[in-house]
């Protein structure tokens, strides 16, 4: 079986796939200096449809190795996870296409700052967590047209603990 | 001077200012059970423009009792603040409309998890918090045309300490 060890997110690595949520850029100020503002982060996207925001939360904690045996897109949006308190999460994107390139996914794993945005039609690993409870801010489209396309992998994935130091 | 003291943040209560962000509705189920969602918890709207995802972090932190000149308003667009990590936050609103009725202020604290999102053209005090570092995703409209009205108070507000217990 093939296996994915997940590389550290950056924006650099990830810009193929999405945005990175996190407050290390160049800021401006805010309510007369008392707050900086890290801007407009992510392209948020909508077709035929609006953008909400949205709360998950872990139920069911995952463990690695984790067999990855499909993957997903949003044909009509972008879709943000960001952590409600900090925790480590674990992408698995490919490009955006027809069909998915599985020869051409890789896995990430955050720094427990940040948070991360699917641009529209990514491929991705459907979310997952290291510990029930855990919640996320989701901001993505909602509308009535379907908006998720599945594609199994010919061959599943094992997903790896992250390299560490 | 007129004063103000917080009182508890609730959805209904909040209901003719905005939505609060948080987790305890009804949810859905996600990713083959393995999460609960929350949907759609806001009204996200951005007219003349579109909606982008933000970070803004505390510089100064704020002291009770906090003195209130002024209130602003978007004119185009929502305006949503999540803690990125726990914390409780005290927001003021007035209802939308022309001019800001000052004699129906009111202050609302959260309980450490709940996020707000004001609706287009709620009237509410800028941003603040208790502590210097503290981060906040913000989900609101960017565009070109000025979105953010001012208007003095003609008495200032004194924002005292929520009651407890």
């Amino acid at each position: 079986m093939r296996e994915l060890r997940p590389e550290p997110l950056t924006r650099d690595a990830f810009a193929p796939y999405g945005d990175v949520v996190e407050s290390g850029q160049a800021a401006e100020e805010m309510n007369a200096d008392s707050f900086e503002r890290f801007d407009d982060l992510c392209r948020v996207e909508a077709h035929e449809g609006r953008i909400a925001i949205s709360i998950a939360r872990c139920r069911v904690a995952t463990t690695l190795p984790h067999r990855i045996e499909m993957v997903e897109r949003h044909p009509h949006g972008s879709q943000a996870f960001i952590p409600r308190t900090p925790c480590r999460m674990l992408v698995v994107v490919a490009a955006a296409g027809a069909a998915v390139d599985a020869a051409g996914l890789r896995a990430f794993v955050s720094n427990g700052e940040q948070g991360i945005n699917y641009h529209r039609g990514t491929w991705h690993m459907p979310l997952i967590a290291f510990d029930a409870g855990q919640e996320f801010l989701i901001v993505d489209r909602v509308g009535d047209s379907p908006n998720c396309d599945i594609q199994p992998l010919a061959e599943p994935v094992m997903l790896l603990e992250p390299v560490t130091g």
